[in-house]
């Protein structure tokens, strides 16, 4: 049974509220997800919330007392709540009618098979979470296997990133790693290391991808470091008509990838 | 020569820093942009701020000198003031060193000429400002014309928009219109109007594109309405390899965006 939350002043309410800040969820290991399209999209891809956190009104819903069940069966706790409890645990003025606390998973590059896709992004010190979601999302419609994580990205656990994935946070695999690492890493099998540069003079549709193709997206401000790119087997440019040298580091890669899509699939 | 404001109680500072929201900023008929890139592409596009922001310490930045001097000769003020100051305008914790207030500009269908340009953006309730300025930023990358909204979409002038157009704000032209008002327009000249659909059954590289090509961009969770759809003479997909139904908005229009700019200049 569905035990039921209704004051703000709850311990529980207050703990889950402080997994909006990094420190608490690296700390707790733990993250929040919303909606009931995310929500669903994990349970498909076998995770289940610690607690889920629903709102009274929806608890007829048949996706709700779904999740219910299944959370109760493996030992989590579901509770009945409040739109404005709602609201302040995500901090949304139009709060999603529930809300999931999940254990983070391992983000180490051995949680990679690289075998397991024919493309995998690669972000560089990527600092905005909506961008970070985005790449999983247009990660998981590629058939991407996941996002690696190099130097000092955002969170990737952020209430932001997650709401951004749309759910993709749980069908794509994300490691974190260091650049002296990952290049290594890399070298030991096979893959093609894929860069977008303003000093390429290849067009990116005139380049020849082979899978396992991994894409490398820079940093939105300053792209990617010179030695990065040098590092890159293929240095590409998408062209630019207007006054701007650069597109939205989430869309740079998603026309990227579809392009190397296109080719893998032939 | 410069005024120096640094209390925060100063009335003009009150002023812009009302301009964050909508219902001030369509009062006055202002906006705000922040950041020496923007502020030199507006400068570029014969766009002059009224009243132009600096941190003290940028007053010898090359761009500030300009900024400052053709903002004076054009009988708008150069502001002298502190980084506080700059980060309550911009609500970031890590202002840009310049914020400019600018004029808002006309937005009717009659602004845009449809000759001007082989694209043209078209979203419909789009409801994130990352978006709309992310998809102005594609827009001057594609050589589109600019980006024409459909019904209630969110302001273009907002902050979050501006700041994510990365000054293609100035570049792209900007009209807003009903529906009802919009399709008769279109069709009173060429133009081919082209949607992503769930239902259609051509994939967006088999369909044939021909300028000028208006691209239209459905609202981030419901798409594009079914009427809106049937109107366009292309229906197309992007294929989808995961467990999601669609790709981020902006991630979208990009995607579909290089294919016609590929197809269009062969």
């Amino acid at each position: 049974m569905p035990r039921e939350i209704t004051a703000f002043s709850n311990p529980l309410i207050k703990r889950v509220r402080s997994l909006r800040e990094k420190r608490h969820r690296r700390d707790e290991g733990l993250f929040l997800a919303e909606g009931l399209r995310i929500l669903a999209e994990a349970e498909e891809a076998g995770y289940w919330p610690l607690h889920l956190f629903f709102a009274a009104e929806s608890a007829d819903h048949p996706i709700v007392r779904r999740l219910t069940a299944g959370v109760e069966a493996r030992g989590g706790e579901a509770i009945e709540t409040t739109r404005d409890i709602l609201h302040k645990l995500s901090g949304k003025d139009n709060p999603q009618v529930v809300l999931g606390v999940y254990r983070q998973f391992a983000t180490d590059l051995a949680t990679i098979d690289r075998a397991a896709a024919p493309i995998w992004m690669v972000a560089q010190s990527l600092r905005d979470p909506g961008n970070l979601g985005t790449i999983l999302r247009t990660g998981d419609a590629v058939g991407a296997g996941g996002l690696i994580l190099i130097d000092d990205c955002v969170d990737p656990f952020s209430v932001e990133a997650v709401r951004a994935s749309m759910g993709a946070m749980f069908t794509q695999r994300i490691a974190q790693a260091r650049w002296e690492e990952f290049l290594p890493w890399l070298r030991g099998g096979p893959g093609q290391l894929v860069g977008t540069s303003l000093r390429a003079s290849v067009g990116f549709r005139m380049a020849r991808y082979a899978a396992p193709t991994f894409l490398m997206i820079g940093n939105e401000a300053q792209g990617l470091p010179p030695a990065y790119e040098d590092a890159c087997d293929i240095r590409v440019k998408i062209p630019m008509r207007g006054k701007a040298d650069s597109l939205n580091a989430a869309v740079a890669c998603a026309v990227m990838a579809y392009e190397v899509l296109r080719q893998i699939e032939g």
